[in-house]
C-alpha cells in the first residue's frame, strides 16, 4: 500500500508529515474525507483532526507523531531526522514540544487577523498578536544564534515542523510584518536556509499548493 | 551531578516527569526556583514555564521532551517506556500528542472550575466543561476496551503523561463526578493498574505530594 495522507495541503501540519516523507525520499497520495463523517471519526481519527496518516502497517494521527514515525521507520533512507547525538534528540524533542505549546498560537492567531481582514492593511494586525509573535521569535533568535538549527548541527523533525508556517506566513503577509523576521539575522538565515531544501522546493511545486506561483 | 528537576510537586507534569525517573530506577532532587526570575529564564526555560531538568550532559524543558530523554538515557534500566515495537513506539508518541492537544484542556478547565468553587458543591462544575472531558473520555474508553495499555501491550509514557491527571482529579472531585471514571470500565480498570505501580506509589508518598494522606 503506498503512503496515504489525508487531509488539506494548506494547512500547515499536513505540509509537515509530507516534507518528513520526502526527506525520506518517499511518495505519498494526498487524499480529502469528510472528517466529521463515522467513516473518517471511526477509522482515522477519533478527534475529528487532520491529518491522518495510513501505510501497509499502521494507520496514524497526529502530526508529529506520524513524522516520528516516518523518521524511525525509513531511518535508512533519505535525511536522518531525529538528531545525531542523545543530546540533539533531546532538544529535537524539546522544540517540537515548544512548537506545539509555545510557537504555534501567536502564529495562526496572527495568521486569522491577517485573513480576517483582507481589505485592510495587514499593519491592522493587532498589537498584542504581533508582540506574542515577537516575543517567541526573540527566543528562536537567541537559540539560531548559537545553533545551525533548532536541536543543534543537524537538521531535524525540529526545523521541519515550523517550515510549513514560516512559508505560509511570509504568503500572506506585507513587508511591514515580514520585519518580524527579517530584522532578526539568525532567524532569517535559518529559515532562508530550511526553506530552500530540495525537499521542500518539490513539496512546494505540487498542484495542490495554494501559494505556489508558477 | 544527581538528576535536578525544578518545578512544585503538585504540578502534574512535574510528577509525569518524575514518574519516568522513578519507572527507570533512578533518583532525583526537587527543587523551586523563581520561574520569572532571569536566571531561570536564561538559564533554564526561556518561556518560563516549570518543568525543568538538569543532569551532567543536558539542560532541559518541556515534561514529554525530558520524559522522552529519560527513557533514551537509561533505555536499559527498569521499565522500558517506549513501545516494543515500532507500532507500540508511534502509538505512544501518538496518545502523548492526545494528551497535549485534547487531553489536557478538558480536564484542567475541569478542575479549575472544582477548585474555584470550594464552598459549592462539585455538582457546580460547569456543564459545557463536564461535557468535553465525557466527549474525550469515550475515546479513551473506546481504546481501553481493545488494548491493555494506550500504546497497546506495553506501558509506556503514554500511561505515565496522563497518572497524575486522573490522581488529582480523584484528589478533588465528589463521587458525583467521579462518574466519569467509574462509570468507564476500560478507563477505570486501566486507571486502578497504572496507579497501583511500585514507581507511583513511591512518588505519592513523597512529603512533597499535597495530597499525601498518612
Amino acid at each position: 500500500m503506498a503512503i496515504k495522507i489525508y487531509g488539506p495541503f494548506r494547512s500547515p501540519f499536513v505540509m509537515a508529515v509530507a516534507l518528513a516523507i520526502y526527506e525520506k525520499d518517499q511518495e505519498f497520495e494526498l487524499l480529502m474525507m469528510d472528517i466529521k463523517s463515522p467513516e473518517y471519526l471511526n477509522n482515522f481519527n477519533p478527534f475529528g483532526k487532520i491529518p491522518s496518516y495510513q501505510d501497509e502497517d499502521i494507520t496514524l494521527f497526529e502530526s508529529k507523531a506520524i513524522m516520528r514515525y516516518i523518521a524511525t521507520k525509513f531511518a535508512d533512507e533519505g535525511t536522518p531526522l531525529l538528531g545525531s547525538t542523545i543530546v540533539e534528540q533531546a532538544l529535537c524533542n524539546q522544540w517540537l514540544e515548544v512548537h506545539s505549546h509555545s510557537f504555534t498560537q501567536p502564529m495562526v492567531e496572527m495568521a486569522r487577523a491577517i485573513r480576517g481582514n483582507p481589505q485592510q492593511p495587514d499593519a491592522s494586525v493587532s498589537k498584542p498578536a504581533l508582540e506574542r509573535v515577537n516575543n517567541v521569535l526573540d527566543t528562536y533568535e537567541a537559540r539560531l544564534s548559537t545553533s545551525k538549527y533548532l536541536a543543534g548541527e543537524s537538521y531535524t523533525l525540529a526545523d521541519i515542523t515550523h517550515t510549513p508556517f514560516f512559508y505560509i506566513f511570509n504568503a500572506i503577509t506585507d513587508d511591514e510584518n515580514k520585519k518580524c523576521i527579517t530584522s532578526r539575522p539568525h532567524l532569517h538565515a535559518w529559515i532562508q536556509d530550511i526553506s530552500s531544501r530540495p525537499a521542500w522546493k518539490k513539496l512546494t511545486e505540487r498542484p495542490e499548493n495554494p501559494h505556489y506561483k508558477q
